[in-house]
């Protein structure tokens, strides 16, 4: 942070309008002051601890950190996993040492300042909602591709979470009987075919079974068989490698075909690809629009929704949970689901 | 109708309490008086006219008839086919002759009467929510198996129709890369897996592949191939025929697979079999529960919805039909759309 844009906005924003999001994903946390325009002011990153108490102090010191230079009214945060519908408990998180844990409330407890909690991917459509891609949509579906598929529903508005809290989630359907082993235990689910991950995957079948002429991913993947991202595949494939370029087509045809269950199922009205995959859909999204268009039932008779890119990139997260916690403080917030039990 | 029966219900029922329900399928129209308990009074077939003129004569004949005996306050249509989001067209419809026809409206001015049109599953979920299997569900999806797979989304007792009011559609989902052909154009389609249709296609296979021992079935297509039907293989089912026995395993595993799918993206709290398949759901259920609560994402840290079979069988579509009448008139209806356009 620099003194002069921290004093900016200090001039501009009075304390309520200041909290800190924190995005807790399975390799890293960022915490971040964010203002009531979704700015980011100042910004922390740790890697993310394997226990529960030392997750839970580099948290407190984030925070405590943050504090020490910003007057902020609330805490939110955004955690990859399942929470009860109410959003009070962890209840599981595959990448997080969490178990049936009351995460906001200890946290609150412990720092003296209200903590909230979202699911991560709602909390990049609430970033979506109020400052980026989905201002304009009444039905909004967010689809993050990243390491594997998160997803956020905004009905009118509000976070659609289902009965238990679950909904909606997409990477785990399977689309190919017996297909790619995933990490879940099943065969076949859809982030293994459409994810960063899963253009690795692809790119490294890719040169194993085909000849598509001089591919630089060859070589490297030939020096270093693990060192091939997500990332080096876009970037390849921006610079027109033909390995990249087919694996860019094949999520390009997952992804198409996604869309058109989501157009079948929910029917909204705006989609939005966000995560880390989301900020390089101009390598994807005209192809894969028209797979979707294709496939959609009903093709032809139908609107479909409009497919537009994140706005935010990977700091929907942290902006999302920011806004969580300011609407929260604000009591404006809708926690609970569809057809179940309310947050107190 | 017998005269007692119709005697003993006009004089329980007002006139506003009875309205007509029809439902139009591909192959047959079913028209009855229905009161506002739900019980059919009085009901009319006649089989499906290919051109819009004749259809709209059998339904104008079927309600007048009606009419000459009952004194009824409106008529609901449930429709095989993709409506407009305030259910005042017929956007098209596979097996009916109406394309961008406005049935309903045209209908009142010829016969002066109200009438309202809407989505065959959502009359059916409408009805099982009054008077059949949903009526304790807070957040239901009512799954119709029968040719194909029909399906209507219950939000707090508000039907979802997504933004274009074509939600939610599950049966045309890819669920095998290069599977069954489907008539729809794609392949590996949901319901060429599970409906009645695809038991039927999956015994013919297993007849054709496998030694499952003695089965009655081998001998009847041996001699018609046409002749097997869902209902067929249901019966023998029942009777321990080997193949069908199998067949009906193979629709539990793709049922287990799908309300997997159902549960991940909506996350009900009930889910309700209805269509044809609905009422034999003693042959089926238990295993696709098994499946279903295996293949769920974040299975053992989560509530599952419950599942129930229709109580309404094959008269949900008439009934709710009639319910969907009756709630128009007293303008408790609410057509359009989350997030999209209002009923006038």
């Amino acid at each position: 942070m620099s003194a002069g844009t921290g004093d900016a906005a200090m001039s501009m924003a009075g304390p309520a309008d200041l909290t800190v999001g924190i995005d807790i994903g399975g390799t890293s946390v960022r915490a971040s002051v964010v203002d009531a325009r979704g700015t980011m002011l100042d910004t922390l990153r740790a890697p993310t601890p394997s226990t529960t108490a030392a997750l839970e102090h580099c948290l407190d010191r984030l925070v405590t950190e943050l504090r020490d230079r910003w007057s902020v009214a609330a805490v939110g945060l955004a955690i990859a996993g399942f929470l009860s519908p109410d959003c009070s408990t962890v209840r599981f998180a595959p990448h997080l040492p969490w178990l049936e844990a009351a995460v906001p409330g200890e946290m609150s407890a412990r720092l003296g300042i209200p903590v909230f909690a979202e699911h991560d991917a709602n909390s990049a459509a609430v970033a979506e909602l109020h400052f980026g891609a989905a201002a304009r949509g009444n039905n909004t579906l967010v689809l993050a591709l990243g390491t594997g598929i998160g997803a956020g529903m905004l009905q009118d508005g509000r976070l659609y979470r289902g009965s238990f809290g679950v909904a909606p989630e997409f990477g785990h359907i399977t689309v190919v009987p017996d297909g790619r082993p995933c990490d879940c235990g099943k065969r076949g689910c859809w982030e293994r075919y459409c994810s960063g991950t899963a253009l690795v995957d692809t790119a490294v079948e890719l040169l194993a079974s085909a000849d598509l002429g001089h591919s630089v991913l060859a070589a490297e993947t030939n020096a270093d068989p693990g060192s091939l991202t997500g990332r080096r595949v876009a970037a390849a494939a921006a610079d027109g490698d033909p390995v990249a370029t087919a694996a860019f087509a094949d999520l390009a045809r997952w992804l198409g075909q996604g869309l058109a269950m989501i157009a079948d199922i929910l029917d909204p009205d705006l989609i939005v690809l966000a995560g880390g995959l989301g900020a390089a859909s101009g390598l994807y999204l005209d192809e894969a629009r028209e797979h979707y268009a294709a496939m959609v039932t009903g093709a032809g008779h139908r609107q479909l929704a409009r497919l537009r890119a994140t706005q935010l990139g990977e700091s929907a997260g942290v902006i999302g949970a920011a806004q969580v916690a300011r609407d929260g403080v604000a009591g404006r917030r809708e926690a609970g689901t569809v057809g179940g039990p309310r947050a107190q």
